[in-house]
């Protein structure tokens, strides 16, 4: 695993310890994170707070994203890849799509560059979420 | 132009008011208004505030979406329109698309029923705000 997604996964696991939803994001540019976010649907009771936007949010109004990478530990859903496609993000990297394979193709079929790391330890970590939390999990991906 | 929209419109005219882009969303459900919202980028310095996240945010952990109806007062961007099409929101009804012709296609593809009032009011509304804030606008569309 790269410093990126470790700092993605950090994130995760922080908002597993406030009783979240265990996934995590980050905005890098110039080789250096400039935003961090992590899932907060259970913490704010907000349903569009994924980990992505949550990042968004936090790197503030940053006008140009061409030069951004944008890691999540989970692969992209629509509403966080259609935030990349809307922003021009250009690269997104997912620590993993066995759980949830999300917007992958549409990412992919509007020229973003998506790599999937495919990492044993997060999909462990999601799987067992899902596992134990199916309605929360449902529920976020809007499919209750 | 009917109830909703209305609602909706007042909305954008409450952003415009505190200084933001005038945009404005209602969600609806058995014939009510169950949440409104507005883009709040440069209110709440958030580049994912458009105005149907606002919306859907203001609506809290409603979990399903199969009874809603989404109306903006301007076609949906690939960020509000992946929102829609992560929640299985069935039909968005928007006030215009001839400022920014934003996710229509892509809406349509995924199965979501699309409506275009194509109202003059807010046609002027918006042409006006663009032309008068290019910057912004642009930034808010990930265009810049």
């Amino acid at each position: 695993m790269n410093d990126f997604m470790a700092a993605a996964t950090d994130e995760a696991k922080k908002g597993f310890l406030e009783g979240g939803i265990p996934i995590g994001a980050v905005l890098v540019r110039d080789g250096r994170i400039i935003a961090r976010g992590h899932n907060k649907r259970i913490q704010e009771d907000d349903p569009v707070l994924h980990a992505e936007i949550d990042c968004l949010r936090n790197a503030g109004r940053i006008g140009r994203y061409s030069d951004t990478v944008l890691y999540s530990t989970l692969m992209p859903c629509y509403l966080c890849a259609g935030a990349v496609v809307q922003f021009n993000i250009p690269k997104v990297v997912a620590g993993e799509s066995e759980n949830f394979v999300g917007a992958r193709d549409f990412l992919i079929s509007q020229g973003v560059c998506v790599i999937d790391m495919d990492l044993p330890e997060l999909k462990d970590m999601m799987r067992e979420y899902i596992e134990k939390n199916p309605e929360i999990w449902y529920e976020d991906i809007g499919t209750l």
